[in-house]
């Protein structure tokens, strides 16, 4: 059975996040949907680099899949956009992977996009892709915040309590904030997250962007270990996945 | 009767253009019971500075409308926006303008952008908001051909048959094209825009993107004066109306 490693982008806005729910429509069931009609029906599981969250996007997420029979690269991403066209979900690529390949445990990076909206006006052309906060927000405060969680910590106080991860520490390796017009934009990359730990860091920093807190006490919060320190998940909708990385080599696409 | 001056930033997808019509929603009707919310009832008319079709986004749209009583423009921006929030409807600035003062009428320049996403997987997260074109284009022969357009001339071959103004003669002051990443942009100002000048314009470029036509076809569309010579009109999705402007000291947003 030929595996195959697709570059995926999607509009997370009207799904239940990527993984497939009880109730609801999912990512990975219209992706496996398609997939099956190009596998002349027959079942097809998809696996993702990264489980977003309901209402989380993605500019570059990475999906395998693998078909019963082998069908040239560029007629499987074609036929699977041919089969998602009801759904705002789009392959950009698609590649052949070795036997081995595992759009998850394989990979060895992520990155994360945040976008919060930082004007009076609420947004009409970006609604659901940022966290409009209508008041000014200090930027330069909350880049020198974040330097704060760059490195090796327990994150246990940018946890979801619905965090299945085994161990609550990460190491971030980047965490920036910029303002970029209107926008303040919090890029984050790591070799894995933990549940919402990007959405509770942009939650913590806008409380410093507020003024409420401090670079100091954002350092506080991270050493309690505690998550009812820290600030609200912030919304979904701003979340999006930017890209996964992998060992030189190994991802297709 | 005090006039206010709105900029307002739209998501033309829902509505059946800027005017009011017979059957669907508009935005002039959403920022009119806005504004009679806001006028204790009693009736508002909105002029728009563009008559934007169905589908047509704005950045920065000018309206004007007179209220009953003088009201401060922060609270009539924020006002307007609570009334809003059903729409994507988003006024960005409000202003106490000169009582001769007219979105329309008084306005000396108007600007569009015109998005084509180039590549061959169709848009997710841009979806409704660009035009896609599979097949890759010459970014700089659409350039070179745009530059035969600008300046004072005849674009009947560049005019809806609906166009309702009186001559066919505009001064196109500024047609330019650019590749962006996996997009094609062409923005273009002049002082007012025929009836799907825009549109018919990247319809056109477009034919010289993917090498139909070369900058010397589009010299002889324009000289002949007949709509049937040039490309198609573009989807409405793909087009934004970025700026407009008015006599120095005139507009207060």
């Amino acid at each position: 059975m030929p595996r195959y490693v697709l570059r995926v982008e999607y509009d997370g806005a009207p799904f239940v996040g990527w993984q497939r729910q009880a109730e609801g429509l999912s990512v990975q069931q219209v992706i496996e949907e398609a997939a099956s009609a190009l596998n002349r029906g027959r079942p097809v599981e998809a696996v993702a680099a990264g489980r977003t969250d309901a209402g989380v996007h993605a500019a570059a997420q990475v999906v395998h899949l693998d078909l019963d029979r082998e069908v040239e690269p560029g007629t499987v991403r074609d036929a699977l956009n041919f089969h998602l066209r009801a759904h705002p979900v789009s392959v950009l690529a698609a590649g052949l992977a070795p036997p081995d390949f595992h759009a998850r445990f394989s990979a060895i990076g992520r990155a994360y996009r945040y976008r919060i909206l930082d004007r009076r006006s609420p947004p009409a052309l970006d609604r659901g892709r940022v966290w409009h906060i209508p008041r000014p927000l200090d930027a330069r405060a909350m880049a020198e915040a974040a330097r704060v969680l760059v490195g090796r910590h327990d994150f246990s106080s940018f946890r979801a309590a619905s965090c299945q991860a085994s161990g609550p520490v990460r190491t971030l390796d980047r965490l920036e904030v910029q303002r970029v017009g209107e926008e303040i934009v919090i890029e984050a990359a790591a070799r894995s997250f933990l549940h919402h730990q990007v959405r509770t860091i942009a939650g913590t920093l806008r409380r410093v962007g507020e003024g409420s807190w401090t670079a100091a006490d954002v350092a506080r919060i991270l050493a309690a270990a505690d998550r009812r320190l820290a600030g609200e998940t912030a919304p979904a909708a701003g979340l999006t996945l930017t890209s996964v990385t992998y060992p030189d080599g190994l991802c297709p696409v």
